[in-house]
Formats: C-alpha cells, structure tokens, sequence
C-alpha cells in the first residue's frame, strides 16, 4: 500500500524556547515548584502542541466513530453485534454515558458511521461515511481491502478539516472491537495475545478463552499483514481505520488530541507507527480496566492521567479527563505569579 | 476534655434498601455492568450521601481554612510564615490555584482566617473566626489550649452551618502545616515518623532531616496527648481544628465531604477519630504527592480517585476532582436504561 497521498505530513513541534518560556511560567505561578505535578506537566505540553504561551482549548469535538466487524460472529464479544446500531442511536437520542458526558463539559458530539450493519436515518450529529456494512471475518483472512482502509483513513481525516476547534477528542462504537484493537496491539508491537485479549464488555473466563482462540486464527490468518497499513486492513475495523485518519488529520492541523481506551490508543498506534510524530499531540485521558490497555499505553510511552477502572470506551474516558485539560489552561493563564500577587518565594 | 456538647451526633448512612436500589439503576444503564469503574462507586457512594435516587449536587461550597503555625519557626518549611498571609490575599484576589479551579467549576470560595499572624481587612469571602496570631510552637508543648481547640471546632461547625448547599470541598493554607498533619498521623494512626514526613513545600534531603527532628522533639514533648482531641489541640492548628469542626458538621448534615491532600485528610482522621461515621460521607479527591498521604488514605480505607502527583493543598485537588462527582450524578439521573433505549442487553 502505498501512503504517499494518504498521510498528511506531520512535523516535530519541538521548541525549545518556547517550552523554556512556558515552564518559566509555570513555575513562577503561586505555588511550591512542581506541586501541581501532572497537571503542569500537561500545560507544558498544551503550550507546545498549541504553540502558544497564551493557550486555550476552543470548541473541543468528540467524535465517535462507529462500526460492525465480521469477527463478532465468532462469539467475540458479550453482546450481539445490533447493540452497535442500537447504541449509535442511544448516542444520537443523547442517553449514552458519551452523550451525558458531552454535554456536562460543552463538548460537541459528532458520531461518524463508518461502517456499521444498519442503516440510519439522517439528522444533526450524525455523519455518514460508510465503507461497508461490517468488515469480513479476520479470522478467514483480512478484515478489509486496502482500498476500504484507505477509504476510511480518508474519511477520518475529511470528517476532521470540516470539524472546528483546537481539541479532538477520540471515541468509538462497535460490537467486537476490542478484538481488532487486541490484534493490533500483538501484531504491531509484540504483545504477546493472552497478555492483549480481556474481557471487553464482560465476557467470563470461558469466553475469554475463546476469544483468545479466534484471536490467534487470525493473527494466523494474515501472517503477512505486517507493515502498518497491511495489518490495519487485516486486522482492524473501518471505525478503527477512519480514527486512524482522524488523529493523522487532527494532528497535523496541531490540534489537542485527547484519547479515550484500549480502541481509541490502538487506532493512535497504528497513526504512530505510520507518523511517529503524532504522539507529540496526544493526551491519553486513562488507563482502562480492558487488559492489554497498559501494554498499549506502554508501547507508546503514554501517561494517562486517570485510573478509573474504566472499561466502557465511547470516548467516556476522554470526556472525564477533560476538565484536566480545561483546569491546565486555566492555571496557566489566570494563575498569578509570586511578583504580580506580592508573595515571597521559596527560602534558601 | 468533654465532647458531649462539642460534637454533633453523626448517624449510620447505612441503607441496604436505597443501596439496593441505585445499584439496580446503576446495571441498568446502556453500558457494560461496571464498565464505569470507580464512577458507578462513586454514584452509589452519593446516592447513599445524600440519601436520594435522584442525586444532585447543589451550591458547592469549598472551605479553605488559614492559619499559622508556631512550628514554622523552627525551619520546618521552605517558605517563611509571612507566605500565609499573602496566600490568603491571594485567595481573595482570586489568583491562586484553588481561585482559579473554583472558578471553572462554579465552587464558591470562602476563605476563613482560623488564627493567621496578620489581621485582614475585611472583604467578601473572608470569614475571620481568629483563635489567636499562629499557634505556639508544638516541640516545647502544646501548640494550642484545650479551650482554644474546642472554638476552633465550634467556628468550624458555625461556618458550615451557615453556608449552603449539600457539599463542602475542604481547602487549607499554612506554613508549616504538613508538619502538624505528620504529627497527627504519628500519634493517631501509629505511622512511623519517617513514613509521615514529606518535602512539604521542597524541602530538600537536609531540610527533611531537620524536620523530622523537630517533630520527633513535638512528640516527645506532648507524649500525654494521645486522645484524638488531646492531639489535636497539643500537635494541630487552629485551621485543622476548624476543619474538624467543618468536618463533623457537614457530615452531621449529610453533606457530601471532599477531602484534599495530606492536612485535610489529616483533619478528617482527627474526625473520623471522633465520629467514625464522618468517613460515609467522605469522598477522597487523590492521592497527593507529599510522603505519608498514602499512609493516611490507607489509615481510613480511603480510595481516592485522581493520583496526579498533586502536593500543592488549597482545596486544589478536591477542586480538579469535582466534575467526577457531577459526572456520577449526571450519569445516574440521565443516563438511558437498556429497555428506555431499546438496546439489548448481554448474551449468555
């Protein structure tokens, strides 16, 4: 496959003068050095992904990316794959744990089907960018064609030029996806599978096994899917895929992104093994309860900032965490410094 | 000394038929059972708070209690003790940390001066309910008298009492007041002086040291003081005695209680020493990073819920975790169950 027309180039934001400047402000602020630990470490970091010493997050989008998989057939999953559709309409009608979330912290909802089994009907919020009605059993041999995952790369970065704001934040729907996010991680960084494969939505220890089972078939299945894009067409979902061109589009516009659980990292992961840069704008907003999230998060350096044991994924991890965000840029910009509020600093 | 008038009667939350109740509406919701993790905890532990189904929290109220500390004499602190008072000026010019989060996220601040050095003007927001300029230093006798202890709890319990809405956020300001929490832990939890002794504000490798040598002479100094009370008085000050007292009253009310790091923790171990049914309605907001916090949480099963290397006090870290609360609440009043949204629910 090849990515020349397909990945948008993405630089290093890398700025040493102006990190300087933002940790000078940060430690000039009315507070012991350090002691609001993580939360200055992520100022500094929206200072330089925003480029900015004056930084603040401006109608932030959580876009849900929805989708079938073939390989929810094979019992992967506690639930049928029509939740899918059942949920892209509990996330429309605002019910969804994503909805409510959303509309606590004023954060636009967009949901994208990708490729889900059912038809919608039209209405605000909802865009469609359907590649195809489910993706093909991985377990017989890749989940999509290449065009298909080109397509939906595409489409996820087309979904993001046309979404406002400096922030996106990562979300996703899909009956059997933590499968494809599970093949991913083993097949693109090494993790060995039983170490990769948890219980998603609630299967016991039985259906984890056999889970686990269908897992290896198709890691066996596309052996050869190896390069990124290859084992992204075989293994992972179109929902996958057109997060995979959001992130590259959102990160190459310079804007925050803020990834929410297992599913949204892998779809970060295979954006970084195809643009290494784009770790450079990620946020991780958690560690998930899902097993296989920690390696994930580990085999790209990330630190999340909550530990919730939360499993759900929609993006609800990222709606939680985003008050940090909002809290990070406050404190940068409305804190006061030792010398404009007249108190003495550190003895000695 | 006496408790009968001091301390409000504090009654058992404990309701199997309410819990019964928000659990079933909590594994109704459209979401894999648990899937919120520490959320849905959280939701349950409110519900049962504030005694409803339909929970929602109304007018916060964050309480940063001030005061000085004899102890800090001693180079117990990297800041000098003029620090207190121009934290507090800082609070009330809104620049500070804890200024700046209450004002995201709608807290209404109410600074109250327990025993600071320097007298204020008065202004909105400042509650002046003064024992006396700072406490006396600790490591040659008591810090405060058995009377000055019982005021200061007594203004703590009158400030909640006139303050509305059905949670207090517990902020704090005073140089050398980690070492009167380290103190506490000691002697109420039986913590290893060394495992309670932090940086505090950055202190250095010497500056612990010397520190920790101050507080093993307080110690010895008050080895009769060994009741929660007797402690209090011999090795608090007067803004942890407020805090009791703030503490004890709220939780008398059924207010939801959100504790901050290390010296309001500590307030809440003196309380929980007193009343031990104050801790039903304590919610811990993270795990800060000053040495013996961990110790402290653990002293009364406290599971808090942001770890973020947080050692900067305030109220600051009880302010950044107060949109989880809102996110429980909204979660469980509007969140759709499986039947409202017509989503299936788990096979087998």
């Amino acid at each position: 496959m090849t990515t020349s027309s397909l990945l948008p180039s993405i630089g290093d934001l890398h700025d040493a003068a102006l990190a300087a400047r933002l940790q000078h402000r940060i430690d000039h602020k009315t507070k012991p050095l350090g002691s609001l630990g993580q939360l200055e470490r992520l100022a500094l970091h929206l200072g330089l992904i925003l480029g900015t010493e004056t930084l603040a997050l401006q109608a932030p989008q959580m876009l849900v990316c929805a989708s079938d998989h073939g390989l929810a057939a094979r019992g992967v999953s506690a639930y049928p794959a029509d939740v899918t559709w059942q949920m892209v309409e509990n996330f429309l009608a605002g019910g969804a744990a994503v909805s409510v979330l959303a509309r606590q912290h004023g954060l636009a909802l967009t949901v994208v089907d990708c490729g889900v089994a059912k038809d919608f009907a039209p209405r605000p919020g909802l865009v469609v960018r359907k590649i195809a009605h489910g993706t093909q059993d991985a377990s017989q041999g890749p989940a999509m064609t290449h065009a298909q995952c080109e397509a939906a790369i595409a489409n996820g970065r087309e979904v993001v030029r046309a979404l406002p704001g400096n922030a996106l934040l990562l979300g996703e729907m899909g009956i059997g996806n933590t499968s494809a996010a599970s093949l991913l991680l083993a097949r693109l960084a090494g993790v060995d599978l039983a170490e990769c494969t948890g219980a998603g939505t609630g299967l016991d220890d039985e259906g984890i096994a056999r889970k686990r089972a269908v897992l290896r078939q198709a890691l066996d299945a596309n052996a050869g899917a190896v390069a990124p894009l290859d084992a992204l067409a075989a293994l992972g979902g179109f929902e996958v895929a057109t997060l995979v061109g959001a992130v590259l589009q959102a990160a190459s516009e310079r804007r925050v992104v803020v990834v929410d659980g297992f599913i949204t990292s892998a779809a970060v992961l295979v954006a970084s093994r195809l643009q290494p840069l784009v770790l450079q704008r990620c946020v991780f907003a958690h560690r998930s309860g899902e097993r296989g999230h920690a390696a994930m998060l580990d085999a790209m350096g990330a630190q999340p900032l909550l530990d919730l044991g939360l499993r759900l994924g929609e993006g609800s991890g990222a709606a939680l965490a985003w008050p940090l965000l909002v809290s990070a840029c406050a404190v940068l910009r409305e804190m006061a410094s030792f010398e404009s509020a007249g108190v003495v600093g550190a003895t000695g």
